[in-house]
This record gives C-alpha cells, structure tokens and sequence, in this order.
C-alpha cells in the first residue's frame, strides 16, 4: 500500500476529445447528446452508466466527468463530483461565480451527495437527464435528498431543467443494467 | 490552460505523518485529537478549517482528509470526500465494507454533500465533532440536508455519535473566523 499524496479522479483522454467538445453547443439538448456520448464511451471503458459536464454561456465544453467508483476505487468519483472539480482547476477557482455563469449538465438526476455538491460549484444551471426513478429502476441507490430540493437550488440562483432527453438516458441506463453492468451502491441499499 | 487527465485532492505528506497515525487509537476521543490535529496542520498550510479520517476497527489510521476547497480550486475537497476516496485507493475498493469495518471522524457536522457521501464509503460508523450550527455560527454554509439523516444512516447500519470533543472543534472553529479565515460559500449562502 502506497501512501498517495493525492487522490486522483479520471478524466480519461477520450473524454476531453468527445465529439462536440470543440464547438458551442446551442441547445441544452445538443449538451445533453454529448453528455450521453461521455456515459456511453464511459461504459465501454469500464466505468459506471453516469455522465456529466460544465459548459459556459456559450455552450462550450468546460470540463467533462465521468463515473468512474468501480475503476478508480472512488465511491465518490461520481460524474458531477468529478466535473466540478475538473472545471475548478481548468478555471483556477473554486466558485465558478468568479469566472461568470455556467452550466452542468447531468445525465441523471443527481445523488444525495452530487445534490449538495451543487451549491458549492457556483454553477447558475443544472440541465437533468433521467429522473431519480430511472436509477432506482435499474438498483443505483440515489440516497435521501431533501424535500423540495429543486426549489432549494432556485432559492439560490440556480436554474433547474429536468427530462432533458428523459428516454434516451433512461434506456441507456436499462441496457447497461440488462447487460449486467456493475450495480455498485453503498450501505443499506 | 491544461487539460488535466485526472483531478487531483491532495492529501499533504504532512497529513500522513501527523501525530498518532502510527499507533491504534483506542478511543473516539483520541482519534478526533488526532482529526484535529490535521485541523490545525490544515489551517496553517492554507486549507479550511476542517479535518477527517477513516481509521479501522482497531484505531489505525486508514486514510487523512483535509479540506482543500480553496488551494485545489476544487469546491467538492473537503475532508470528508478526500479522506473517503483515499481509503478506497489505498485500500483498493470502491466499498470499505468489503475489506471490514471501517469509522468516518469528521472534525463538523457533514455538509448535505459528505452526508450523501457516507453511504457510498461503506464505513459502518460516523463520529462527529462540532454541530452544523458550530459552523453556521462562523458562517459556513452546510447547504440542506434531509430531515432524519441520522436515523436514515442508523438504518443503514451506520453507527452516528455526535458531539465528540464539540467544545474543542468548535472553539478551533471560531479561532479561524476570528482570524480572517476564508469563509467560502456556494450559490445563496
């Protein structure tokens, strides 16, 4: 055992080079395909069913992430934690509010932790794929999130979108399960 | 700018080195005098007020966390998430229950996004110093968490003891406000 003097979170080659990744991107929907070109890329190289991404104002690709708790031993290398963090350090800020607006796109509704982590970014949006439901569907564990969560992000500034290309990922998520992807989720699930 | 291939939370030498980390620490007191002891390190090498760490069921120290959010430019490094991800790479897996028994001491209360963290680490025990109000007091914000989340991880088979050397954390707590501290919020706080 090595006593490492970093954690370290993938961002793998292919993920900054993903198609789209080199031009703006004007709808939510054309942000939301590349995202699903992340998680099905992401799958194919051994990691879970889950993508992410930070665009600017423009629709320009800022950072990408992808789950990656099976491969790098992370159980919280989810794709949201793994896209902040990686725009932060593009950016050299830990508030994107200091760099202008921004936007995260997820392929599925975040998780109780990836929830919290959103305030904390300083992003102004959040696009959301699949609902919390879809996960459960296929057994990903989404934990407990506070009531009216949504809300919560819109008291604080942040836009929420939700079923942005709902079916796409939700059938995304059910042939990684029915192929026999990893379901890995943590205590009580 | 660079296009990093991974995201890095440091995990400082001194973080590995620090007092105690060579011998089992039999009780939950020691092994928070220990998680402040990074607390204090942390403060002084630039970090945020808060420590963490996982340690086996025989008191060893598994992995340190500190709070690196403002030096890493990565507003989801705090030490409960570094210390969670540096026992799952040092450990090798992406869930500790798979490798035994395994305890999370944070130094505060969890914000909303370690608490959904905790789940996915697998530690079957959670030890806390400092209330969320101990830091709201100095005006870090803890974001919304849901009502009941200690019942929820006791039902999860998560052991949660709170207040442990509170008095102590949250002294450290208000030195670093008074201090002049960053106190770095996300979006509405």
């Amino acid at each position: 055992m090595s006593l490492a003097s970093a954690v370290h979170l993938a961002l793998p080659a292919w993920a900054w080079a993903v198609d789209g990744a080199a031009r703006p991107l004007a709808t939510a929907e054309e942000r939301m395909a590349l995202v699903l070109r992340l998680v099905e890329a992401n799958i194919a190289d051994g990691g879970g069913p889950f993508g992410a991404a930070v665009f600017d104002r423009d629709g320009r690709l800022v950072a990408p992430g992808v789950n990656r708790v099976v491969p790098d031993c992370a159980p919280i290398a989810h794709a949201e934690i793994v896209a902040i963090a990686a725009a932060g350090q593009r950016l050299g800020t830990w508030d994107l509010r200091s760099r202008g607006e921004f936007e995260l796109v997820t392929s599925t509704e975040p998780c109780a932790m990836c929830l919290g982590a959103v305030p904390w970014s300083g992003v102004t949006s959040l696009v959301i794929g699949a609902r919390d439901a879809d996960a459960r569907a296929v057994g990903f564990d989404e934990g407990h999130k506070p009531d009216g969560w949504a809300e919560q992000l819109r008291e604080r500034g942040i836009e929420v979108t939700p079923d942005v290309g709902r079916e796409r990922v939700a059938d995304l998520l059910r042939r990684y399960a029915e192929a026999g992807g990893p379901i890995y989720n943590g205590a009580g699930s």
